[in-house]
């Protein structure tokens, strides 16, 4: 933890303008949580935003004075002197509306009712969180983002910054996403969206009032997601065919590792992960089709973009393979835009976009001393 | 249906010898269904047995008198001039011990509490699959098959028949299979059983006596199992991103035609397969592994095996890759025993193996009358 940012605190952004969602559900008021790190320079040019997965939260660096073994889930990434350093850029991390981290979601308190949300809180889209981040970032006096960041999910939402605003961010860099979710994504999602709604405690997304919580469910959800975001050989490396007490039991009960595993995964998941926010963060990951508009064709999606871009996949992953972000960049070099990418060699399937790796940490702090440079000089 | 079988029928064997099995569970008797097809030649040597995987069952080919539509599994491979020529060969398929087609499982009635097994029916393991066919075959007057047959868990069995009776089969057909399976296999199928055994419907394996049925559960597991069954190819190209209603309806609801091909897939199981199958099933999968007695040398595990094999592969097969395949040919090449291997190009994915194809049904016929020739000369 030498170069941590250290102790940070949450801040909490309110908006009173209502926002009209993709869907055309508008929601009247919100709230963002979200935390900085490092200082915004004189010219406002150095602010990066970092935007979450699935799972993620606003607590991307750094520790809690009150919770010292809570990381920030990108830490390795971002500090002094790391890939993302502080002593240069201003990074914004948030928990995106929908969330169950502190910003406004399924969980809050709907004023107008004084009952959670729950089933009428709106499926927010990649576009409805672009336009949240915006305000957060017009509340932060930021005109333009040296950087927005994010993998996975956080990757889509990178990219459609520089489709909702062109000429308010300057690079992105989306790391292990795609275009489009394929079929197959598609499918995995729907498994795990019917695991929690058709767990009896879901009652139609209104388990509040009922004081339970749809835990079966979103304990699969979880153990299914974390199969899919490790690589095959991974799972073979680490767990193989290992078994908890060295024999066959010949019972239902955990036998082999990987099952210990993926059930101790699930279960700490299902204790804090909100059912609704997970719902709706898939729904997000399935809608996002930026080429949809212009009849499937990427090239002319692109179109709109002006930022430069490096984007970055890893061989192993499966789920957002390589091929996929080599079809942003196609569609990136038919347009003529700026664009790096890098194929990281990695044994950790999608979590590889996590995970220290020297390679992919070399090209992530390259990129970003360049586009240092550009304030710098 | 030219060369079909026509109509069939079933019938019932019983077996009154206890059977112990591997988990140390005695089975004091047992009933298995059947249906043959074409005839046993004098020297009783041209016997076939099609040996099920997962969801299969004993109606392989033909149809039911009383049910002109229900068409047997693998009736595109078996029948008059088919690749399994039933003009030739004398082919058996069985519903397997712990099944839910007939032969005594979970669901049927256990004699000694006069309430079905339901928990207390044992995890039966492919080594006791074939020891319960032995006496089949016992029963049929059979010493020595032509060939035992099977794809996935079937071929699983194909190949244990040539370790636990080397003498009792000339050659083996190991279609679309493994010699164990990998961590990731086994993720699998421990959230499918999850979903099972959570399901407040499940009560423990006894759900009979309550009148109801784990549909949930079994609804979730068959989905994710089709995900596991077809390619990401596959998926795109049949399903794609098409909307089922050509427009994003922002709910919960079936929006995607992947999502309605996979719940109608989900919902049509649920209703006539029993879940306590389903989960010995996948255990018996999860179990399979003849190098565990040899510290995990596959070589040494096969050393036993008299049979001549041929391995079929699909390159499209995720969930059983032709690498899995060539692992089998290698400990057999090893062995120095007689082995073909084809790999099909398909994009079926794991579901290639019940699929029509030109150049898999070629080399299964060529094979076949080869074996053919041996009885005939």
């Amino acid at each position: 933890m030498d170069n941590s940012v250290g102790i940070v605190s949450a801040q909490r952004a309110q908006f009173d303008t209502p926002l009209l969602c993709k869907s055309g559900v508008v929601l009247p008021r919100y709230e963002l949580v979200y935390e900085t790190y490092g200082t915004l320079n004189a010219d406002r040019s150095n602010a990066v935003l970092i935007c979450h997965a699935l799972s993620g939260h606003h607590h991307v660096a750094g520790i809690y004075a009150d919770d010292p073994r809570n990381i920030g889930w990108w830490d390795n990434l971002i500090g002094s002197g790391k890939p993302i350093d502080t002593d240069k850029f201003f990074v914004i991390g948030l928990n995106n509306l929908g969330g169950c981290h502190g910003s406004t979601g399924p969980s809050s308190i709907d004023t107008a009712s004084g009952q959670p949300y729950g089933a009428s809180f709106p499926l927010v889209t990649v576009e409805d969180w672009v336009e949240s981040q915006s305000r957060l970032a017009d509340q932060l006096g930021i005109q333009q983002f040296a950087a927005v960041i994010g993998g996975s999910l956080g990757g889509m939402q990178a990219m459609q910054w520089s489709l909702s605003y062109p000429e308010r961010v300057r690079h992105v860099l989306a790391i292990a996403t795609a275009p489009h979710l394929t079929a197959e994504n598609i499918a995995f999602n729907d498994v795990a969206r019917n695991a929690i709604l058709t767990d009896p405690d879901f009652y139609g997304g209104n388990f509040y009032r009922h004081g339970v919580v749809p835990t079966r469910g979103l304990r699969l959800a979880r153990m299914l997601g974390h199969i899919t975001y490790l690589s095959d050989d991974a799972m073979a490396d680490k767990f193989g065919r290992s078994l908890r007490s060295g024999k066959l039991g010949y019972s239902y009960d955990i036998e082999f590792e990987i099952e210990s595993y993926l059930r101790y995964q699930g279960d700490k998941f299902a204790a804090y992960f909100d059912a609704n926010t997970y719902l709706l963060m898939t729904k997000a990951l399935d809608y996002f089709d930026p080429a949809r508009a212009f009849d499937g064709n990427l090239n002319r999606a692109f179109a709109a973009a002006q930022a430069k871009f490096l984007v970055v996949s890893f061989t192993t992953d499966w789920r957002f393979a390589p091929q996929r972000s080599r079809e942003i960049v196609r569609a990136l070099l038919h347009n003529k835009r700026d664009v790096s990418y890098a194929e990281i060699s990695s044994n950790h399937g999608h979590d590889s976009f996590l995970m220290e790796d020297a390679h992919y940490f070399e090209v992530m702090r390259n990129y970003m001393n360049t586009i240092a440079q550009e304030f710098a000089a």
